[in-house]
């Protein structure tokens, strides 16, 4: 796929990766036009978008009736629940399909954007996680790609352009640590949802922050690209780097690696995802900040200390367990996080909760769509159930 | 081309690009084939290369009279003389030259392979650095690639596979900044001939190393560059980086950087150009170290300051005049580094006759082989009477 304008349906557009799509778009309007438009509950910014980029299907999956009433007297022919969605993912006159939401909500779409043709620019991570098998099985007997936009895998993709895949020796995935790669576990256990909440190097929503603190977000990443490049997990590693240049490294079995590298941006991935294989020039538009080495100055790397990020550990035994244990990370990971967001529980316990509920599972092989989203149901609903009898005691106590 | 065994014919084999040629051919007996050897003076190395891979052709460029005579004894059916460099060029049986030699020999070889449709591995930098213009009209027309075994061009040619090279912004070569790089001054005048030879990262013959100390050697990769890959000087920019784990970059338009990394080696880049593209697995065979990036832990970048490394200007500026300019750097370079060796003239010496002898150049346009070995031996010529005339007074007084 190479010409332009590429036609863009975007589910999750209210959201902080669907945003900075958005501003890619802006940038380049002779290349990229918004055919479609989905998101949850903001709505005002929403009727912003329609306004702006005039696309001519407008979805929104509302949380409350209140709220699908209010979408449908702000937004004129909107289409509301997940048949809303579903619309937005498989619109004809659609070319690619970015998939920004977050959690469990992007899965049906997607796949029924593959069987509909569409190329997929990914950014909703428990996508892959939870469903790699099928969305990966799927998008090959579609001909379809499903190109990366989060920054470590788009790191991968670039530094394995014009590379044999079989000469892989080792996908490197580097992590920034988060604001507690240097605390120890007495300062980990008395963490505020404040300072969880203030990243270093990344500014995203609040549940992906979380989990880029507990480096639940990192085993993700490993999850993805397990299933994005085809890599077996002992092949994935993770190196700490604290200053977020370098994205991600590829090494090869002659002993070279090809590192990926650029100051902080979503913009940038973004854009490569919906240019691929052109690189459109940002010059001028302020999308990428230029990257000046004698400012940079220094690139540190430490390994991951995963005594400290427990997270980490539990969703790469979870994938390596395979069937439905990684759907129920990702849904005890949903909601041990909401917990920790409200207050309710301690940063620490985010990775107890989930591996008491990942004790707890009995896992189902090769799992379909509903035995996916059961899956992570069941965790949740394990998760509030685990939280009630014991950690809610013990905050009243 | 990518069947093995591939047939190779080595010119410079007792030098250190040639034995760590020799290194990757132990390694890979069956992708690479020793079927031509060329030699300088080494004739004992030389014996024991010719035995231990028996080439079908072997040439020795001697010195004297006597040492050719040595060679005949000592080598049953050797060749002497530019004939013998150019028969081991052009050796029917050759599907590769590695060119390996130092200094101005390689030129009259290397054009004669690229005319007998050779794949040429270029090591031998003053080739292009003096004869870019010919080299790549030659290698055009006659189809065969340049491909380069430096490793700073090999970082930036593996960062470029799969890429348009019309999306490149610029080429930032990494430079480990020599023995001298944080040398004020006042101690760069008094810099000894044994604190020059110690390079921090890499090990090398005397000349390239003293080059590299006075960073010429990267003005030089500087021109090279430009010609392999076709950039302007003005996008060329270069990077102190002392770990030299970086060995290059590439910035593409749309502010996407690659790298290419692995621990000092040069048995990588040559491995690379002998075997592309296939990348050969190194596990077992002791030619490449892991890098473990806990291990490394920090990676540095300065900028180049140039008024304390004022060959890196010379270079840059000769390139930029182009016509028998850089022929006139390379052949003035070549006599200075002689003369600081033997002791004879100052470390800030070398720069100061190199600009006399550029100052008193007078350019052709486009030369041709004898035009371009001319202004070598023209500036060999000047750089000497320059130096009887100012600096061995000097040194007697």
């Amino acid at each position: 796929m190479t010409d332009f304008p590429r036609r863009i349906a975007l589910l999750g557009s209210t959201g902080s990766i669907g945003r900075q799509t958005l501003d890619v778009v802006r940038c380049f309007p002779e290349h990229f036009q918004i055919v479609a438009l989905a998101a949850r509950s903001n709505l005002s910014l929403l009727a912003q978008q329609v306004q702006e980029f005039k696309p001519s299907l407008v979805a929104c999956f509302a949380d409350t009736p209140d709220l699908e009433r209010t979408a449908r007297e702000t937004l004129p022919g909107v289409l509301t629940g997940e048949q809303g969605l579903l619309a937005v993912a498989t619109l004809a006159d659609a070319d690619i399909l970015v998939a920004a939401t977050s959690g469990l909500m992007g899965l049906r779409p997607t796949l029924a954007a593959i069987n509909a043709g569409k190329t997929i620019a990914l950014a909703n991570k428990e996508t892959l996680v939870m469903a790699g098998h099928l969305v990966m099985r799927e998008a090959k007997r579609a001909g379809v790609s499903i190109l990366p936009v989060d920054s470590e895998h788009s790191a991968i993709w670039q530094c394995l352009r014009g590379e044999n895949i079989t000469e892989i020796n080792r996908l490197i995935l580097t992590a920034s640590g988060g604001p507690f790669r240097q605390a120890d576990l007495e300062q980990l256990r008395s963490v505020t949802v404040e300072q969880a909440l203030a990243h270093p190097t990344w500014h995203m929503g609040p549940k992906i922050t979380i989990d880029c603190a507990t480096l639940m977000n990192k085993g993700l990443e490993v999850i993805e690209a397990h299933w994005l490049f085809d890599i077996p997990y002992e092949r994935i590693n993770v190196v700490v780097h604290p200053e977020s240049i370098i994205h991600s490294m590829v090494e090869f079995v002659d002993g070279s690696l090809k590192l990926q590298a650029s100051l902080p941006s979503m913009h940038l991935p973004i854009q490569h995802a919906l240019s691929y294989p052109v690189r459109l020039n940002t010059a001028g538009t302020g999308l990428v900040r230029e990257l000046r080495w004698p400012d940079v100055a220094r690139l540190n790397f430490e390994a991951l200390d995963i005594t400290r990020f427990p997270c980490f550990r539990l969703a790469v035994e979870a994938a390596k367990l395979s069937g439905t244990y990684p759907c129920v990370l990702v849904g005890a990971d949903e909601e041990a996080v909401a917990l920790f967001l409200d207050g309710r529980i301690g940063f620490l316990d985010i990775a107890k909760l989930i591996e008491d509920v990942l004790e707890r599972h009995v896992s189902v092989e090769n799992p379909d769509v509903p035995a996916i989203l059961e899956a992570g149901d069941w965790a949740r609903r394990t998760a509030q159930e685990i939280y009630k009898k014991s950690y809610a005691f013990e905050s009243i106590g």
